[in-house]
């Protein structure tokens, strides 16, 4: 089974991929939108992107992906994120700190308390940082120790994150139909209300309310047409194979003009 | 009047800031943080900081700030944004494109179709972007038409956004107390439900719904303390003074562990 991650080796998203199937053949691309096309294209069976952090929250991009392409979330995995500093061995005096941005804002207080005059550049991704790291003296990486084994680097500090608790929630793509054999089954859908009237948010919330549909998530995106305009990406316990999920989504159509089910898949344990 | 906005000279909360009051004196800022910490140590009467972008969505850390800090937003502006690539007359090959990593994603397209092999790097703001054009040949800049004048900058491409109709909306940060005698008013919210039961967010909207109070935005942020905990970020139509909001208030008071009132200010006029 072949399964598309951001590379190079040693992202997060590639231990999130080895978490979902531990025996899966992993390409690597550049960006999320590489991955998704890959899916897409039937050049890999699944895709595995990250959706949403528990201190950055959501990854808009991979929001705006799953609005854009017809692929469906197959299932989901939670990864605990821990970030180090790292360089060469003969790295010298540090000028420039390398990271995702995500990455570089999660050590924000570390960076201002300990490197406030160093330069600090976003790039697309941990590992690439890493990458970029083994490469030239005088410049450190933040990423995982993963990346630190796959590119011979030393680990400077260890831990540099913020906050505890730092985890990311990955969603597995495929293109086929989901999987709702599941104990716990999650749906996840993007809708449009017709109207933004006072009450039509509160009123479609009703609906999940009345068949006491548990919401795991709720969050809007930009629909980039105009401000304070509106998509709601909505998670809830439940498969479409279930009768209230089904009468659900029956009856939400009265409240919408866009509705997108992206998928029933398992629940990923919490961590 | 002094206002704190991110720097250097050309920046779109520069622009929003004159749009806001065109006779203010403004001083320049690193970073959003720096701006906020300004209002809070009375080194400037305000601060203006972008809050929201029609294209990309919430500017996160405006919101974990507003958290954080007991500043209060006492107005907002909407300023459109229009980006442009800059570089100096003599920049030669280009190898290196720069900019604020929103615009370096709202220019994605423009910037796959064109310049694939050119290296992105994200920078503070879109007017250290330009300075940085300016200092090397190669290297060229997403900014604006201020930004170009600024730093003596050549525009290569104009519009070069995805989307058409970019907007920012940016708040306006004091100490005191709000202004709420105004044609419009908006208020803004933090707050976190004390279960996430299913129906609990419902019945919170349920408070708006009955008194007829129209929500203009919600958004949740991670609590940064666990995966699928969220604060929720409201505005709503309508100024504390008012007794249906003063009512409001009181009831939420039931359903929440956390509340902070942002502030009422006059709601900006829609562009």
């Amino acid at each position: 089974m072949r399964v598309g991650v951001i590379g190079p080796r040693g992202t997060f998203s590639e231990v999130a991929a080895r978490k979902w199937d531990s025996s899966c053949e992993l390409s690597y691309f550049d960006e999320i939108s590489d991955v998704v096309e890959a899916v897409l294209g039937c050049e890999v069976d699944f895709g595995v992107v990250p959706i949403e952090n528990s201190i950055e929250g959501s990854v808009n991009i991979t929001l705006d992906l799953l609005l854009e392409h017809s692929v469906r979330i197959v299932s989901e995995v939670v990864a605990p994120v821990v970030h180090n500093l790292l360089a060469r061995k003969d790295a010298g005096r540090i000028h420039t700190i390398v990271s995702h941005p995500q990455a570089l804002a999660q050590c924000r207080r570390f960076l201002r308390a300990h490197f406030r005059d160093v330069r600090l550049e976003g790039v697309q991704s941990t590992a690439r940082a890493a990458k970029l790291a083994s490469e030239s003296r005088g410049i450190a990486a933040i990423a995982s120790l993963e990346a630190a084994s796959a590119h011979g680097l030393k680990v400077i500090f260890r831990g540099i994150q913020d906050v505890r608790g730092n985890f990311t929630r990955f969603v597995v793509l495929g293109c086929g139909t989901s999987h709702t054999d599941c104990a716990v089954c999650k749906t996840s859908l993007i809708l449009h209300l017709k109207t933004n009237r006072a009450g039509a948010l509160y009123e479609l919330l009703g609906e999940f309310a009345t068949r006491r549909i548990d919401l795991t998530r709720i969050e809007s995106r930009p629909t980039k047409k105009a401000l304070e305009d509106y998509l709601f990406y909505i998670d809830f316990k439940g498969s479409t194979e279930e009768e209230g999920v089904k009468s659900l989504l029956d009856s939400i159509g009265e409240y919408v003009d866009m509705l997108k089910v992206l998928g029933s898949y398992p629940a990923a344990e919490r961590c």
